[in-house]
């Protein structure tokens, strides 16, 4: 293979990302400078973020520039080293985003053990997003036994670790998700004590929730805004706690959306905290001691999405905004000899 | 005096209460039974907290019934006593409401020594208000020297120390108030770096608001909302925190007001938290620790904004909802012997 495949951000969405958006090329092999490894990307990660990367405005990071690859994190295999800590043949996890090969310097890389756990864990449960999880729902939602904790997104990379999460701290947990299929998983495979699917549920969103949350929702892990949102925070209890991770079905919006009346937060006491998990990175001592172990046990299940090839990226990604995915979305862009 | 004079909740207001939702009537004294004590009301303070109760929505607190007293924190002097623990000529702070007189079990009353404080000062800095803006800053904002807060009704008594205590404390201080008077008030007397007047500002209060904190906000104390909300909140910093305390210009909203869009939460990592100061009453220790020595020595200031006879309450509170008091508000409803 002596090019590098690449989707680099032709143009910036205006609302919904659209495949002309997006623009494969092939490149030459880039080589590595002494420090630096080569490494071949097995597998990327989606993830909604991205999408606030595709745009001008004001985010988290640095956007995307257009021509430059689109970002993420990846699982690759170095092929070539001229930095001693990295060898060929060793897996690692880093973000080497949207391509086939990229070179590094191993700053933020990190060496993976096949035999710990599968490759792609890292970029799931064991990885960004199983993080993102745990800080949100464990730092900020700080779940007590007997509380009602409510999620969206409820079948999605976080929102299933959330959710198993909250049960194994004795909580009562309420999914929210699109379809039937995506419930009955987080009930019957997850183990969720209920799950709302809001495209069923339409206008009775609210009554189905209540009814799934009888006693009112102590925690509300916030994956998608809008009318998902509408409905549960009317719900809260007193001194509910609202971890704020994501608002994916604003993110093609052109406008801000209002969001909800002020005034409900004053009475009930409640937080809402936006937050990002790679503020958090360096505080993950809780994460590692938990998490793995509940994996391994068998306590903490997870699903893959997986789409073949690089070049189906884009497509995917814009269905992943619309919830077309079910469970962690992986595209696996070459060989993963550690898999069956 | 043979009779008590009590303002009574005749009607509901829709919308901006009218002197018509009162009605002040005159009853027979009432009786101290065993373990009870009589005193007559010499303070009543006037919060705009007391919007809330007037409704039927939900609140914070059981709201005001129709027919009943309003409610409301007042200075006492005990007048007739059959409780050991006070005795006649005693003053308390209680919550007699807007009365003339009242009888009380004493169990949520407080003795007050008038060699340590004027008795007025329990019903504002050394009391409620006081504490509400050491909750809200210390608790929930958490400056730390060199960040900038912005807190909004800036004049009033909750505002004004906030704005003081967050100097005391090395932060720069932005208040926002309406009216040049209020603040000259806040930074010649008060010592804030800066105040905007957001009736003046009108369409430039967003710039305005950027001059007077250049560096961006930290803690944004909330006591207003609407449009100043909406100049401050594009104006926070990563990860700033907004202790939720009020929302005057929303009270006699008959409709919910859209708030702002969250993705602005999201992205810059800010946390809200609505609070209510009678939540954490056991928990003022710090409270106790800092304030009252720091108005002692002439460091937190405070000014009151004093309106004779409680016929006038009704009238006074009507205006409070409306911005026009300039300091805290309290009614004088008979004579304070500790007051030259």
């Amino acid at each position: 293979m002596a090019t590098n495949r690449r989707v680099l951000l032709k143009s910036r969405p205006q609302g919904e990302p659209t495949l002309d958006n997006f623009e494969v090329v092939e490149a030459p092999l880039p080589e590595p400078k002494e420090g630096e490894y080569l490494s071949r990307t097995i597998w990327l990660s989606l993830d909604p973020y991205m999408r606030g990367r595709m745009s001008e405005a004001r985010g988290y990071a640095s956007n995307v520039n257009l021509g430059d690859p689109m970002v993420g994190g990846t699982v690759g295999q170095v092929v070539k080293s001229r930095n001693g800590r990295f060898k060929e043949g060793d897996f690692v996890v880093e973000a080497s985003g949207w391509q086939s090969h990229a070179v590094s310097d191993g700053g933020m890389s990190m060496k993976l053990d096949p035999a710990q756990a599968p490759l792609s864990a890292a970029l799931s449960v064991l990885g960004m997003p199983g993080m993102t999880a745990w800080w949100g729902l464990m730092q900020i939602g700080k779940p007590k036994a007997g509380e009602t904790v409510a999620v969206s997104a409820a079948s999605g990379a976080v929102g299933s670790v959330v959710g198993q999460l909250a049960k194994l701290h004795g909580c009562r947990v309420v999914g929210i998700a699109g379809g039937k299929d995506k419930c009955d998983y987080v009930v019957n495979e997850l183990g969720f004590d209920a799950c709302v699917d809001y495209r069923a549920a339409g206008a009775n969103l609210f009554s189905e929730l209540r009814a799934a949350a009888p006693k009112g929702i102590d925690v509300y892990f916030e994956n998608v805004g809008g009318a998902v949102q509408a409905a549960v925070l009317p719900q809260l209890n007193d001194f509910a706690r609202v971890p704020l991770c994501g608002l994916i079905s604003q993110y093609n919006e052109m406008q801000m959306n209002p969001g909800p009346d002020w005034r409900l937060l004053l009475v009930r006491r409640i937080t809402v905290t936006g937050f990002i998990v790679s503020d958090h990175f360096h505080q993950m001592e809780g994460f590692w001691k938990e998490v793995p172990a509940a994996v391994k046990a068998g306590k903490i299940k997870y699903r893959e999405d997986i789409v073949q090839g690089l070049e189906n990226a884009p497509q995917t990604f814009i269905g992943l905004l619309k919830g077309k995915n079910f469970g962690k979305l992986l595209v696996q862009v070459s060989d993963d000899p550690t898999r069956k």
